[in-house]
């Protein structure tokens, strides 16, 4: 009996080392012949707070091998993070500082707590790689550095435009594909998944792994998503992304808003219907589509309202209002509304959830537990949330 | 009363920064107002054993700065040697073993010991800069690395030609100069010497020292000392060198043959004389040149032993000679010839001169202390040395 791998190459874009060889290595051989989970790696860097459904491809194939019985390895680059991976961006990002990272790292697990298994034993590692890289000495560092030349450096894709378009590359960001690589060292990874601008990285990461006597991983690309306007790739500052921390009903209208071309792809990659199920009609297939993605991260019930909400027409309809009248006086503080609005039991819960990173306002993470408004205008229409699932949104 | 500043003149190729305007910063400037001593660098890399005269040339200048009551700052590149400086180089210099270091350091300080003053306190200081780099760790090297920009690196003499080339440049090799530069931060260099070479390397030793907000140190440039064949740059390889260590009998020999082009520069690098006693005649100028490197190195007598020689038409005349008739039979140990010939008081202590890498055969020196000979056709026509001053020539 054969397995059926349609799991494993649904929505692949390409998987590498691949020969034309049936008899010859390939991933669905190792699958088949392996006694032991396969060490599945996938490598995120916490440079950003918020993660959309064009993130979680990788971390949904990441499920797909857990469920197979495999390990998967989240390596969350808490070292890497604070230099940038220059991949296909024109600048230097910016450095981020050690609280940054801890933060974002935080917010990205809780953000793909649905999506992967957390709790099955064996089945998730959650590495830092600041425990094999912050020790570095420079002699190590030399010999990562003398696998590889400046040639094949400037080669890369985000690398060769700048250069050519004479933008400063800053030397130490030749380190971030090495630095990624031996994180597929001190792992020991079987396979590392990424999308298909990571296809540089995860080769160098091959290259290490045969270097330091270890069996080279397979890459497994995933496609980058393109984002709800049909266009450009899914992302934040394009105002084209639908964001996993997003509520319900927003989602929901979102994704019954995605273009007639995309929808395919989504089903192929955010759901696990098969594809002959998908329906014929586009409206019936965005709504399909609204109703499996909510349902991943929220449940059937915030389904169910987000369906309904959208079909009564009202736009923010499963939202509910809180009247910022029943606020006595401004200014106020933040942690005194989170308490009135029902959001939470007390001020004092209130300044806790803020201190504690769970309170958001319009999406965006309020920290600072004193934070204060001076008067309802500056809150008028915006969604206050706490932790996943509490949500209000205030209005006069 | 002006300060005679010949001494910091001589010789010199170039002193940066050096403004146009004579009440800005510049290294005489600082010499007249600095109310303690400079620290004067000079870096080397210990990755061959034998020292010539155009290795002398900015340890000659180091002396002049000891002389006017400075601190010389000798540092031993034992971590740097490792890697190899790409400088002008067409290829990779192989990587050096830890022990390969040690011994061309000590080598290395052994033959500079005739020219700097290591007995005045405060007037030497010897450092090996795996005291700074062998600890760094990732964090500081990407802020090394984050200083300078690929396209900086690239344009780097020895580096551009590689790169246009299309030879390769692995990417450790980018860390030279950054390691250089980060000698002069750790010893917080004021000065630092080198050959016309090291412009670049130089330059970005003042950049890192501003980074870490220090004053940039002066950079002085010395020449190349072009070899005895009157043409190519002074080096072992090329056969145009006169080597520190060689007999002064052999110094005398090939400085009285150097070209008449480039009598006045052998003299104004490689002596003290004022440059206005250098004779007319050029053959005068030869003699002259001879008798005062080997009398430097070698002292008076030796350098009139050489002189004597030399006029007698005798052209190995100062070298004894030992007979491999007194050898009794062969396959033979070296230790023992170094015991026959009189190089040793026994073959014991023939043996612990060479495992302290004391003994050298016609230059190159010989560490395995069981070394056999199968016959004396090995050996003949051959000097065989040991330490600085002992040298017997091996005849039939």
């Amino acid at each position: 009996m054969t397995p059926d791998f349609a799991w494993l190459r649904r929505g692949v874009v390409e998987v590498f080392p691949q020969s034309a060889d049936v008899n010859s290595e390939s991933l669905e051989r190792l699958l088949l012949t392996t006694n032991q989970p396969l060490r599945v790696k996938l490598g995120i860097d916490p440079t950003g707070t918020d993660i959309h459904l064009g993130h979680s491809i990788p971390v949904r194939k990441l499920r797909s091998f857990q469920d197979a019985g495999h390990t998967a390895v989240l390596i969350i680059g808490d070292f890497t993070a604070r230099i940038g991976d220059p991949t296909g961006k024109s600048e230097v990002r910016r450095q981020l500082t050690e609280a940054d990272v801890v933060q974002n790292a935080q917010t990205y697990l809780d953000q793909v707590r649905p999506i992967l298994d957390f709790d099955t034993p064996g089945r998730l590692e959650v590495r830092y790689n600041s425990e094999w890289l912050s020790g570095l000495n420079l002699e190590k560092i030399l010999e990562l550095l003398s696998t590889m030349t400046v040639g094949q450096m400037l080669a890369k894709e985000g690398f060769a435009d700048r250069y050519r378009k004479e933008n400063p590359i800053f030397i130490h960001e030749f380190l971030y594909p090495l630095m990624q690589g031996f994180d597929s060292v001190a792992v020991e990874a079987d396979v590392e998944l990424g999308g298909t601008d990571q296809k540089f990285n995860i080769a160098v990461g091959r290259d290490l792994q045969r270097h330091f006597g270890q069996k080279p991983q397979f890459g497994m690309l995933l496609p980058i998503l393109i984002g709800t306007d049909g266009v450009q790739k899914m992302s934040k500052s394009l105002g084209n992304y639908i964001g996993l921390s997003e509520h319900p009903g927003q989602k929901y209208q979102k994704l019954q808003g995605v273009p007639d071309n995309l929808l395919e792809q989504y089903f192929e990659l955010l759901t696990d219907l098969p594809l002959d199920q998908m329906p014929e009609n586009p409206r019936d297939r965005q709504t399909l589509l609204a109703w499996e993605v909510v349902k991943q991260y929220h449940g059937e019930t915030a389904a169910q309202e987000a369906k309904e909400a959208a079909q009564s027409g009202g736009k923010e309809g499963a939202v509910p209002e809180f009247s910022l009248a029943g606020v006595q006086q401004f200014p106020t503080k933040l942690a005194y509304i989170l308490n009135v609005s029902g959001l939470c039991k007390s001020t004092g819960e209130g300044k806790r959830k803020i201190q504690e990173g769970g309170v958001r306002l319009d999406g965006d993470r309020i920290t600072d537990a004193d934070t204060t408004f001076d008067s309802p205008s500056e809150l008028q229409g915006k969604v206050l949330q706490v932790g996943k699932n509490k949500f209000v949104r205030l209005v006069p």
